[in-house]
């Protein structure tokens, strides 16, 4: 950030009075401009015990295979966002959403917000961002082709969970960035 | 938003090729800048069956109580997050923090993430944003002096959830502003 975003003047970097870290601030109105993590939500789309998946038409990770998810937009719910990203990556519905996922990525300032959900129908096709959607079963999820260290992990929960039979929340925190 | 960050070039609000919605975009270089919702990380913070509160010292909802809860910053993890709005707002230190419940407050657009947790020790006092800080039982929440519908429902919950005597994590949508 070089320049104010509500009068144009130039941006210095400092701690402001009574705040205890450095922040971007208007040389000229004071204003200060807060950044705060962003909220990536997405979805285990189910049908008759298969997943839904999507391989990444664009980059990061283009070509690797992903569970539809992308960033919260203003005003909508997270499952409405992970239910749009369904609907934009895969040309999905999904209903029944249930929280399933809650992961920390500080290293990026993102939080994942993962809801299991099941296919309306099984109608899928590639949406804008996918070069391909198919269902996987259990034993056909592409382990070494997945996109992000979030999708893997909500995966490898999802079929421990699945083999217990029963479902919990989980709540971690990913350190290793994608390919790592 | 009325100036690139930048380049400091006039923002205009269009939808930009290949999107479906309107953003804030550069008339100079382009840039598109995304708005998105934002987490307020917080705690129930839990000392022999005792919940500690503060009274709020500032807007919004001045005089009224709440729960430490703020705003997560960049790189930090969500627990950590509420963990440090206990410090700051209680000079108080928890431990244990269990993800309890996920709010979607989409009218706002943010996120309130509450952490079940214990009190270190039973020290604290009230941090420059609160007018006090105690502890309270059960029986004696201030229910009708509670400044937001998040911390009210997470109350709520709270209590139904220890009279069953076994604690969920709930996913809720509030509508409601403080006051309503």
């Amino acid at each position: 950030m070089r320049f104010c975003s509500s009068c144009g003047a130039p941006i210095e970097r400092k701690v402001p009075e009574g705040e205890d870290r450095s922040r971007d601030v208007c040389t000229a109105c004071g204003e200060i401009f807060y950044r705060n993590p962003k909220v990536v939500a997405g979805a285990i789309p189910e049908w008759r015990g298969e997943i839904l998946f999507c391989r990444r038409a664009i980059g990061p990770r283009e070509g690797f295979w992903t569970l539809p998810a992308g960033f919260m937009e203003m005003r909508e719910t997270t499952a409405a966002a992970a239910a749009r990203e369904t609907l934009e990556e895969a040309n999905a519905r999904i209903v029944d959403p249930a929280l399933y996922c809650y992961f920390d990525i500080p290293r990026i300032s993102q939080v994942y917000v993962m809801f299991r959900a099941r296919l309306a129908e099984p109608r899928f096709s590639p949406g804008y961002e996918s070069l391909e959607t198919r269902l996987f079963e259990i034993a056909e999820i592409p382990w070494d082709e997945l996109a992000f260290p979030a999708i893997e992990l909500t995966l490898r929960r999802y079929v421990t969970d699945l083999e217990a039979g029963h479902f919990v929340v989980h709540n971690e925190t990913i350190d290793r960035m994608p390919g790592e």
